[in-house]
């Protein structure tokens, strides 16, 4: 067996533990341990059954009924039209309340498998197993779950925590390019938002990310999802501190809304969103010029977008950001940065304050 | 100032008040004490609308955003694609998360109103305004809410309380006769299931209830409130006791699955699977022939159907029962009767014995 570490997400009679480890999807004792039931639905997409379904389901005991939902890859089917196909699979299968699903793949399946569980019968028991590196560093702890709406990114969902994270190092292998940068945008907000040390050490490690270093992403993931846990812990439903996790998003989320889901990836919209509340940050007369530069200096060294897309006004962004979650009644709230490592949350009700503060930001250099 | 009745739902930090008598609609300062948001969006049907729409509307206080969803009358719209125009109404109406939202109409506007505040940015304020007997005294108590799937009745949903109920008699007098006889059911069921005496009062006064004597009226609903609201308190999650609410239920799906949602009222199949299941508690030695035939006979006297469908074997009822919710691994959850106003909860995990329990049962006389 090989060697794994444990973080406990303390949230009382929903605590769970997050397993960190290469080669955890063969760990059988572990997936057992997490499932009381007989019957199991895993859900997962296209991309990665071929790759992982079959050592999956080969781990499961054998007195165990395993069911399967495969959906097509991407943001694009994350919606209440492809969560209601995970429904049908549970139905056509006959599953009980007993039935425990398992997410097998990226933040969309995470998200989905969750609010399937959070809402069939009511409530049924799920497992995450985060395929990428943006899910297992951010969307498989906290308990966030749910689809999108045409006309707004997470709209419709629940709060739902699952019986236990698997986190399988070795996954990230398969894992392309384009999308490791994308979850590397997730792993620097961490350090932008709450833990300076913890940038200075992705300024300094972030060649050995891109080159896939085992050592390197395991601390990277494990300082992630302690960094989040423990954000979550303090406020579960997210009445205060936990907004400051939202960095990046709020103008990541118009990005994604406004082009369509799927063109950009989550984490190439929030690498530009940092860029974009960085420079906002610096307006306001928090962080310094230089700061803002390390912070897209970073980004570019993850090979991350710090540009917005160039049709977008800020009218776009401010129509779109309108109606994020994170807003309290009229003004749009922006998560900025006091200094690297420390973030603050900015409601601002002043729809001009808010258009001449875009105005010239684009999180780009010029 | 109409006088009202107040009883409390204990359930923590998520209890809620339930308002009971004529007239409540229009008790503008109570609605008012329940709305901390300056956004509502009341979601109705196309019967209820015409009726009390704009008097519900009208005692909003004006600094009030009010919007509206009116969705078509009927069980056949109680699904995810109707759910989603109440989401499309939300987010069209940019409403925020401090949004509250109005059921205005019976179980099918409740629970999916319920289920939509649930979901929506992972959970807003919502208010029951329940307008047929049957919502009043069953689906508008307890929290649970929902939609169908074409495959299983309430399949999908949350656990999700409101911030109060307003149960306003006076909205009777608008109930058609077949869904006051369907509302009676639920009326009945309590009595059956854990009060023999209020089973006796039905006997004595289920004339003055359908000819809605206001003061029989608001007696029933008061003591179906309490015991629903006493048992809930109990056991929200539906672990143990709360299964008891049941009672008629299993079989009742069955019916309403097989035969197409909306064919028969939930009421009406539900006063037939009372009657089924308390054949199958006379066949178990439990119920006197003589008990079984006082329930049929105030099912009866409610003017509710009392035999199966024609056309439904056992093996129909079987197949539909295997899905059930309240099922534990493969047996089946029945609740049945000790006596009357006593309920008993058996899992059958014999599918041969559920066949010969089942074979000569259809609710009727003969």
């Amino acid at each position: 067996m090989n060697k794994k570490e444990t973080l406990h997400v303390e949230l009382g009679s929903r605590s769970y533990p997050i397993y960190i480890g290469a080669g955890l999807i063969t760990n059988q004792s572990l997936l057992i341990k997490h499932i009381a039931s007989t019957q199991v639905l895993i859900v997962t997409n296209e991309t990665i059954a071929p790759l992982y379904l079959d050592t999956l389901r080969s781990q499961l005991a054998s007195n165990v009924e395993v069911k399967t939902a495969i959906l097509p890859d991407g943001e694009a089917c994350k919606n209440l039209e492809y969560l209601n196909k995970i429904f049908d699979s549970l139905l056509e299968g006959r599953c009980n309340r007993q039935v425990t699903l398992i997410a097998l793949g990226g933040g969309v399946i995470g998200d989905m498998t969750g609010f399937a569980a959070a809402s069939y019968q009511r409530g049924v028991n799920f497992i995450q197993i985060p395929t990428t590196l943006l899910s297992q560093v951010d969307s498989s702890v906290g308990g966030k779950t749910g689809v999108n709406h045409r006309l707004g990114k997470n709209m419709i969902g629940a709060f739902y925590q699952p019986k236990c994270v698997l986190i399988d190092t070795s996954v990230l292998t398969t894992l392309p390019d384009r999308e490791l940068s994308a979850g590397l945008a997730e792993v620097i907000k961490y350090g932008a938002i709450c833990n300076i040390k913890f940038f200075e050490w992705l300024e300094e490690n972030m060649h050995k990310l891109l080159s896939r270093d085992v050592k390197a992403l395991t601390y990277a993931i494990k300082k992630s999802c302690e960094m989040k846990a423990d954000v979550v812990r303090q406020d579960e439903k997210e009445s205060g501190i936990r907004a400051t996790l939202n960095f990046g998003h709020t103008f990541g989320h118009a990005i994604e809304t406004h082009m369509g889901y799927g063109k950009w990836l989550h984490g190439e919209a929030v690498a530009v969103g940092m860029c974009m509340a960085a420079d906002l940050s610096g307006k306001k007369g928090w962080l310094t010029a230089e700061d803002s530069a390390r912070l897209r200096a970073l980004c570019e060294q993850a090979s991350l977008p710090t540009k917005k897309p160039a049709e977008m006004t800020p009218q776009d962004f401010i129509k779109n950001m309108k109606v994020d979650k994170k807003n309290v009644s009229d003004s749009i709230r922006l998560i900025l940065l006091r200094k690297l490592g420390e973030a603050v949350i900015y409601d601002c009700s002043d729809e001009s304050e808010m258009t001449t503060l875009m105005a010239s930001c684009n999180g780009s250099k010029g």
